[in-house]
């Protein structure tokens, strides 16, 4: 695995602290005239006791005491792995890359759209284990449709913690199912462990404008009460639940993204949160949610100024795409989208491999494509190295006008880390190219999809812990009636 | 057509100041101490008699000269076009957007990879007069194979000037053809406008390391001598002709652009040049050049500072890519590399539409969307837009909690301008676009590219100039023998 990135290079930050400024009023007088919705009454009583006004379901939130909650979240923290060697600096300028989630569909070995199966999500997690760039494996990455609804969050769990030694997300679809994971986090890192240290990443969605659910908001404290980090995720369809414009609506995004940031506060002082947002902008002919749009790579840099000023990480979505397909669209708006996040400074680069069809599909030829171009941009974004200036340059002296330095000493020891090489882009001839069979990037990733599986070794989980964790899951699935309704993460 | 795009969001610039001293100086000792060999008698004399050092073919460029001399390259500049509604400043924070060149095959509207005719030229020059964000017409997009390649120039220029009332390239495949397209050119706007406006773009390509040959040098001087700009342009394929290392290949290019952008002011002081370049880096498994890596990236973005700290106007290789389809591979390259020259500054976005398998053929299909990209991408480098702000942030508010904005009076007034809709992606749902035939980006490029074609209205030309570029056409084929050799410009 890669560490952690620490990023070299200049973020892109188009807005003048006026202007961020601009931004940050017209959020704080939102939450101030406006309000925020917050349909739970644990939450509607926790805000009066914090001393919010409160009429029916909505809270106002004074600016004075928003600036005052958020300040207690931590500007940068270290998530916690299984194995200490996967443990990563988080915040600031460190980014870490995580693959897509949720996917109700996968494309398969053989390019078949189908349901998933909790195999399919295991070979997912096997594959973030073994991909460089991949700092996660995440948790639902597809859904797995062969087990029942109300118990697949201890079963996504699992596998998360079985397949892979990295960290990983825990599933928020509905508070005992946090509960659930948490407990389960206990049982893999200890109760006082977790305590203490960041383990696993919750995602609670904000139903935008201005609407923060009971599910989401029971989910979240569980995760806070245990000291364990949140996204705090307004979706965002712009121009649909957002003013059709770039600044205002992340002025509405802001608003609702610290309005749930506070409350993280609230639930528990000093706890680790993460500045969230899912964001799409919407034809206007169709109603259908793009993806890689000029508009969308602006509000992210926008995004991460605004986090930047209140201190506190994000989170962005990174390789999307709106094709059924793995073709050339997908792989235009994924590049443009994470090229901007790079850009951007976002820490937490979730949805960074596989996802495709506006998120109903998570290709496995996409999944390692995109997980090669993030280590891809994970080396531009680290920036230049100038480490061998003078002995590469005494080198264009030996070659002199003409030449070439193929055989040069300097080449010979510099080769391998000069100029990334990806495996999945072929750029042979065509002829080379024909000879090898014609095979388009689709097809080339599936064979490497079926090379790494081949290849995959488990990494070791205490026979102890895994006993254990077995023992929970059995118990909870004798409690919990196999036929509970649908919760739905997206 | 757009107008000539200016930049609104700030560049990334990873040197700092002693960084970009520390490129110049290195730059500056190759020029001093290894020399820079110029394959051509008229140079070598130009060269002594401007008072460089010559010995043998190698000139030692003294780096107070060469400051003297580029210092007389105009920073900014107008470019003219016979319609002069589609001028277009040029340098300092505007860009253009220009169609690849050179393609010895084509992908054509049946995805048929063949030799292409001046017919399928002329398609090209319609399709670049027809899509918003070219800005100019380019040259032999593809080669013509149905003409002898001795008149070839004749013909494409021709083809450029008629098709189309944008901006346009010249050949520089000899000197003499170099003079035919300028003779055009003077026919076109007169022997007096042509002097003292520029009105086409000669591209010069070095022999790296640190050559550059009579053809290239005559060419330039020809167009030089007429006072109209040229890209001065090593052609890196980094790691076979440079170090293997990001920096110091900078720096080798660095102090090959100079020494030809010197020249142009030895040939004529004033003559507006282009710092230019092809850069690829090279696998060093099997030797082909690659498309949209990380170190192409990072060092377009040290280009361009170099390009600023000269206060010289600069060129880059935009949509490349080094499949052999169509396919995602494609798409990833040539966005990467897009946002990457974005974020750069270039000026003259060449090479940004069509260009696949490392420049081998152009497709007709990538060539629209390419341009939509291009498009997309002019569209975030505007910036952001606050002119509506007050009045969406009031949205926010008529809106409240839970509601949506479709029927909003903002949204009804702003949506056509507000997100990028592009035509040639589908984000429709799977079911609809099963019920459309299921079809993938390249197919559905084609189509679009039928129904340009079929909507093209060719831009009037005087009839006395069409006729008089005809007769010269016809003087020069009669004079011109046609079993010329092959000189291809890359």
């Amino acid at each position: 695995m890669l560490p952690a990135l620490k990023r070299g290079l200049p973020l892109t930050e188009p807005m003048d602290q006026e202007q961020i400024e601009r931004i940050d009023a017209a959020s704080m007088d939102i939450l101030e005239t406006v309000g925020v919705v917050f349909r739970d009454d644990i939450a509607l009583e926790d805000w009066r006791r914090a001393g919010a006004k409160v009429v029916g379901e909505t809270v106002y939130l004074d600016r004075a005491l928003v600036r005052e909650l958020i300040k207690t979240i931590p500007e940068t923290f270290t998530y916690h792995a299984r194995n200490p060697a996967n443990n990563l600096p988080f915040g600031r300028d460190h980014a870490v890359f995580v693959p897509m989630t949720g996917a109700p569909f996968l494309r398969d070995l053989d390019d078949v759209r189908r349901n998933p199966t909790l195999d399919d999500l295991a070979n997912f997690h096997k594959l973030s284990h073994m991909l460089p760039a991949m700092h996660s494996s995440a948790h639902h990455i597809v859904e797995p449709y062969d087990h029942p609804i109300s118990q697949r969050h201890l079963r996504i769990t699992y596998s998360s913690m079985k397949h892979s030694d990295k960290m990983f997300m825990g599933m928020t679809t509905s508070p005992k199912n946090a509960e659930d994971v948490l407990d389960m986090c206990a049982i893999l890192f200890g109760e006082e462990f977790l305590e203490t240290h960041p383990v696993v990443t919750g995602n609670c969605n904000g139903n935008s404008p201005l609407v923060w659910d009971e599910t989401m908001l029971g989910a979240m404290r569980a995760f806070n009460r245990r000291n364990q980090p949140v996204l705090c995720s307004p979706f965002v369809l712009g121009g649909a639940n957002t003013p059709a414009s770039v600044a205002p609506t992340v002025a509405q995004l802001n608003a609702e993204a610290l309005s749930a940031l506070a409350y993280t506060q609230v639930v528990r002082k000093g706890c680790p949160a993460i500045y969230g947002h899912y964001l799409s902008t919407v034809s206007m002919k169709s109603g259908a949610p793009m993806a890689g749009t000029p508009e969308i790579s602006l509000m992210n840099l926008m995004i991460g100024q605004m986090a930047r000023f209140y201190g506190v990480p994000w989170r962005s979505s990174t390789a999307l795409g709106g094709s059924k397909t793995f073709d050339s669209q997908a792989g235009y708006e994924s590049a443009t989208t994470l090229m901007a996040l790079q850009m951007a400074g976002t820490n937490y680069m979730w949805h960074a491999a596989g996802w495709n069809e506006a998120g109903m599909h998570c290709s496995m030829a996409k999944f390692v494509v995109d997980a090669e171009q993030c280590a891809m941009a994970y080396r531009m974004a680290e920036g230049i190295r100038w480490d061998d200036f003078d002995e590469a340059v005494a080198a264009v002296s030996d070659v002199g006008p003409g030449g070439h330095y193929l055989g040069h000493a300097h080449t010979l020891e510099n080769f391998q880390r000069a100029f990334f090489m990806p495996d999945l882009f072929d750029n042979n001839s065509i002829e080379q190219w024909q000879a090898e069979g014609g095979i388009e990037t689709n097809e080339r990733a599936l064979a490497h999809v079926k090379s790494l599986l081949a290849d995959y070794f488990e990494p070791k989980l205490d026979a102890g812990v895994d006993e254990a964790l077995r023992d929970y899951i059995a118990r909870r699935e004798r409690e919990i009636p196999a036929a509970d309704a649908l919760n739905q993460e997206y």
